[in-house]
């Protein structure tokens, strides 16, 4: 479950006017008549997927942990960053023996990544999973011309057995030659966008190959979908988000910046800046998404944050149990003037560290909310990650935005193609 | 060398008001009468370190090759940023056997990390590089305490020759500990702030240990330092650089968006956020520092800034060369459509990706500059993070800003003492 809280300055945001648009918008999307409603298949997804496609993943997972030591997942965007967010949350900071690790390749296009990935996978066994609608996307195209040669090389007809493709369920480059070959296959399904996908196959099955319960992150989302669907608007920690980031990007404050003390949730920072930055980022509007890790941060971005231009607010993600944690001790010479503390965990002082911080920029002139979840496990981060698209969805919608397409994005891509001479673009 | 390029939409900012202030900042800097000139040690520091005090950092780098399988330095802030970001654009991205690995502790403060580090530490032989200038900066010193009392335990008396103290030279707990326990040490000069001390100690004996040439960076550095103060400011790419963005602030673009296409650079933009963040963000100004890693995120923030509020300008960091490269080759079903780039490398791939993307966001009204240096290799780095500190205090001053100091950072700090009820802070 998240707790919000927010600063005091920030006044009540809900005035019958913003109540009035805030339940249009929840009738809309619930009975999907808001703009881009044919991309709402994740809505629903936790509370209607089927046990046979979560048992279908898991033997898969299974196989793969049995066939590898690394499985390579090749995919950019939320074909990436849905499954990195949940196993950088969710993995130990050191590489563990005897469990397999998965790596990423495709989600960007350096020459040396994967020259050296290539190197760093003889002498272990792979399984590749590529991620991709239509099979044509350029980074993730290249990476796997790369890595199916390597695996054919490698494992000859036995490539067939370690190549899992999970794109559109009906057509498509890809799906072609996972006919052709016999590779295994998953679906990108065709009413989810890239950025909402993390609960299907495209986050699933890395999550679940590295180990983790999927049945747990599901529940965890399957939680939220109930609670925040059945929630009236005023007691809708979803809804409040959406409605208190709206309101200080309408007083001006425009860039919104994530802090986190716990390392761990660099990449769901990651993956909310695509979220929100995607879904909102259009007509000239939108607020900025930003992150930084403390305490790392306080000794860089930190005196920004206090003294500089105040057209930010700081959004807190905290974790309020820690898995594993350690105890200030004692030391006779107290050189470091730290004996004061003996006693306090390492946890303990980063919830202080985070009051004094928020204290401080308050009075900075930072408004601030705080979202806290219970500790990191597969349970909270699913909650928490359908917690972020629903509230992305009434946040856009505040802004007179469809939450769920892209068209910025073809820009660039024409424009390569362009310089590329693809045919079609010349 | 670096080559600035910037969007024709960027109106020439040399006019006869902005040459007399840049003159007049140039002179001070020099001649020591700007705001913070107490702090201006880094200035000339490439040119005037002596081949004494390099000799002596390269053959304690050479022992701790000899004695360590791990090095952990032990940092936050620029007692960190500054040896990341060099380490990350020089080592390869996967472990190499046979070669030392540096790890970062006291850069946060998380209890599960430390665990793990210390867990990961067994069975590999350790040296531990401790940087702090009063010894008693919370988060090092918390990981101190732990990793001396585990060097001990570990390495008995033995300790004492693994631990290495760069500190104060004269004052503080650690230069007083480094004298009773005999622990080798190295000077954090004090007219040298955290965020500009990469070319001492601070940042020179984890460089080195790591067996990259510092003296090629200093040579970077160097040249950097003569060629940006022997310039014309028509000609200065360091004073247009602070110029360009100066100007950029005043017409209303308060964020700029570090992009970059080798990933290997993204701790260079955390360096640069910490240096521009820390420096400039006071008194209610600033320019907003944030980054992005191309291509990675055109699939994620690309979307807000083709289209989003149009505040930000973009800045792109560039690399000429690739240090290894792998070229696309034809497939006989060309399903993904990528054989009519047969024969392309990935860098070159990246720089046309470079070209269409700033076409792409040029059209959608973000205005655009280009760093770029030739390769990632000692030398460049060396001159490119010269090239940084330079331009950022002539950014500062143009805001009026005293770019040597942080009075924002103080207010945490205290209200975290506070609440911890540390003796006078009560």
């Amino acid at each position: 479950m998240i707790n919000l809280t927010y600063s005091e300055a920030i006044e009540s945001v809900m005035d019958a006017n913003m109540k009035t648009r805030l339940q249009k918008i929840q009738d809309d999307l619930y009975t999907k008549q808001g703009a881009g409603s044919d991309f709402l298949g994740w809505l629903d997804w936790p509370s209607s997927v089927s046990d046979d496609f979560i048992t279908k993943i898991e033997e898969t997972a299974k196989r793969i942990r049995k066939q590898a030591d690394v499985l390579v997942v090749i995919g950019i965007g939320g074909s990436y960053l849905g499954a990195k967010a949940v196993l950088s949350s969710l993995e130990p900071y050191f590489p563990q023996e005897d469990k397999l690790e998965v790596l990423f390749a495709g989600h960007q296009v350096s020459g040396e990544y994967l020259k050296q990935l290539l190197a760093y996978l003889d002498g272990k066994d792979v399984v590749v999973n590529i991620i991709s609608k239509s099979g044509k996307t350029t980074e993730p195209a290249i990476a796997f011309r790369f890595l199916s040669d390597y695996m054919e090389q490698r494992y000859g007809a036995g490539a067939a057995e370690r190549i899992i493709v999970t794109t559109d369920a009906e057509k498509g480059a890809l799906r072609q030659l996972a006919e052709t070959k016999g590779y295994e296959r998953f679906v990108v399904p065709d009413d989810v966008g890239g950025r909402y996908s993390v609960f299907t196959a495209v986050g699933l099955l890395p999550i679940a190959a590295a180990g983790h319960s999927i049945r747990q992150l599901l529940e965890g989302a399957k939680q939220a979908e109930a609670v925040y669907k059945d929630a009236g608007i005023e007691s809708n920690t979803a809804i409040q988000y959406a409605a208190i980031r709206h309101q200080l990007y309408v007083q001006g404050y425009t860039t919104e910046v994530s802090a986190i003390f716990e390392p761990k949730l660099s990449f769901v920072q990651e993956w909310w800046k695509q979220l929100f930055g995607e879904s909102e980022g259009k007509e000239g509007k939108g607020t900025f998404p930003a992150s930084v890790v403390f305490t790392t941060d306080l000794h860089s971005m930190g005196q920004y944050i206090q003294d500089g231009k105040r057209n930010l607010f700081e959004t807190f993600l905290l974790v309020n149990e820690a898995n594993e944690d350690l105890e200030i001790f004692e030391t006779p010479e107290d050189g470091d003037e730290l004996n004061y503390i003996a006693g306090l965990s390492l946890q303990e002082f980063n919830h202080i560290a985070h009051k004094g911080t928020a204290n401080a920029h308050l009075s900075g002139g930072v408004p601030q909310l705080s979202l806290t979840i219970e500790r990191l496990d597969e349970h909270e981060i699913g909650h928490l990650l359908y917690f972020y698209m629903l509230s992305c969805a009434y946040s856009a919608y505040l802004l007179g935005i469809n939450p769920f397409d892209q068209p910025g994005v073809e820009e660039y891509k024409n424009n390569i193609f362009k310089l590329l001479k693809k045919p079609g673009f010349e």
